[in-house]
């Protein structure tokens, strides 16, 4: 899955490497262009938008991009002003840092900054975006639910997402957290929907194919709901332990691809370690 | 699944209520005979034997039950002594405390006093155990793998367990410390085996028939990797992490049944709270 095949989506379950070999981050900057690459970081997410604006322009820098600009949407009157746009029209990837995901939800949804950006979708841009900002990018998205505890039926918080990815729902931080149970909760209250979740310094990239290739050192875990055949989830007594029978799991690490159409893994060939480290 | 059906095992994912309604504790009191139980307590597995063997006397002293003996073998000279399995004719119910399963199976196993257990049990002797008292019970048990990490190949250290139940796999504490990925790396090695995650304060009861029922505050975890179609597990590198398609997961709560024989969750039809407060 390189560039020729229209990358739309870069999807990290947080803590991506920062320090080290930056796996992630590197193939956010080859996909976007490398040293021709304009990347804009949204920082709406974070209560520290100074911090973690720089430390990502620092980075991207450093990595050999073109351009980084750091873009802090505070308020809804801000992400429908022309100007926001007019400075992204070179950018060939738009990228979201972690922190509250209703904060980017509830500052962006539905403006001019938004609609820009699913338009651009269309023609080539690429949006990155990790821990709240891989929350974000489905049509619901999790807000927040018990970890590392039994699933409960209604314990699971939902809210409608930017919508950049449709038919899914995204969890980060995933094994790190203990949130199996959480997303189980969520895919059970409607199987329609995929529940993926990607592991901290774990990435799903997303072609315009909706298959979608994993990198990084984690896994991702798929839950796919839709040959349930029993759950309990809309009965009575709502605080009450979740039931749910014929969950179809699959667990996916680095160089794995899912195809998001067919639901079905899409298993890799292992060839030598060295052909693999060269690619 | 009453009394009369011949409860042979009480498996508890550790930590169950010891203040308020004792409910797991309980019921195992209940199924060894109410009044006329007779509790042997075994607490090898743990390093404070006098502690933890007086809190469950006295619980259980509390519960009504006839006899209480707290049993500390900590040798195998101990395990084949003759006055030990003497002392244990009148015993309903055999009951290992937490700790560390491999002190169970090193000290224990392949004593006259595991003879001892196995031939009862075909006689209605009820084996229970909790947390390390668990994991002992399958044929195999985790001893230990990494927590809220993903998955990898070969993080799971396995050892014998006391084959008191045999084709699963039991792991504890499950949602609260995150295990999913290390009994999902114990099933893809061999899925002959039913891995079987209990949460705290839960614990299924097994009849003669292999029918196991849920009961506590939290669910079990069924993995199922009987339709596994692909899994990396015995390639090379073996610190990578896993990768492994189709695997059925069942989450079950408090009297939702399932059958070790076949596969299958029975699924509770649910009555009305007050019938069921009344059961």
């Amino acid at each position: 899955m390189e560039k020729e095949e229209n990358i739309r989506l870069i999807i990290i379950g947080g803590g991506e490497d920062k320090r080290t070999d930056k796996e992630i981050l590197k193939k956010v900057v080859a996909l976007s262009g490398g040293d021709q690459a304009n990347i804009a970081v949204i920082t709406t997410a974070t209560n520290y938008p100074l911090e973690v604006g720089e430390e990502y322009k620092r980075i991207f820098y450093d990595l050999g991009v073109n351009k980084v600009d750091t873009i802090n949407i505070a308020s809804r009157k801000e992400a429908n002003q022309r100007q926001v746009i007019r400075s992204l029209q070179n950018t060939n990837c738009i990228f979201f840092v972690g922190g509250d995901q209703l904060r980017i939800s509830s500052i962006l949804g539905g403006t001019e900054f938004h609609s820009f950006i699913k338009s651009r979708l269309e023609e080539g841009l690429i949006v990155a975006g990790t821990s709240a900002g891989a929350s974000m990018m489905s049509e619901v998205m999790v807000v927040e639910g018990d970890e590392e505890d039994a699933p409960r039926k209604c314990t699971v918080k939902m809210a409608p997402g930017m919508g950049f990815l449709k038919g899914v729902i995204i969890d980060q931080h995933f094994n790190q957290r203990g949130r199996i149970g959480r997303l189980l909760g969520a895919v059970a209250q409607n199987p329609y929907a995929l529940g993926i979740g990607i592991d901290e310094d774990t990435a799903i990239i997303i072609n315009d194919k909706n298959e979608l290739k994993v990198i990084g050192s984690g896994v991702i875990t798929i839950v796919d709901g839709k040959n349930i055949n029993y759950t309990n989830i809309s009965e009575q007594y709502p605080d009450e332990p979740l039931a749910i029978t014929n969950v179809n799991v699959h667990i996916l690490p680095t160089r794995y691809k899912y195809s998001l159409v067919n639901r079905s893994a899409i298993v890799y060939e292992p060839q030598t370690k060295e052909e693999e480290d060269n690619k």
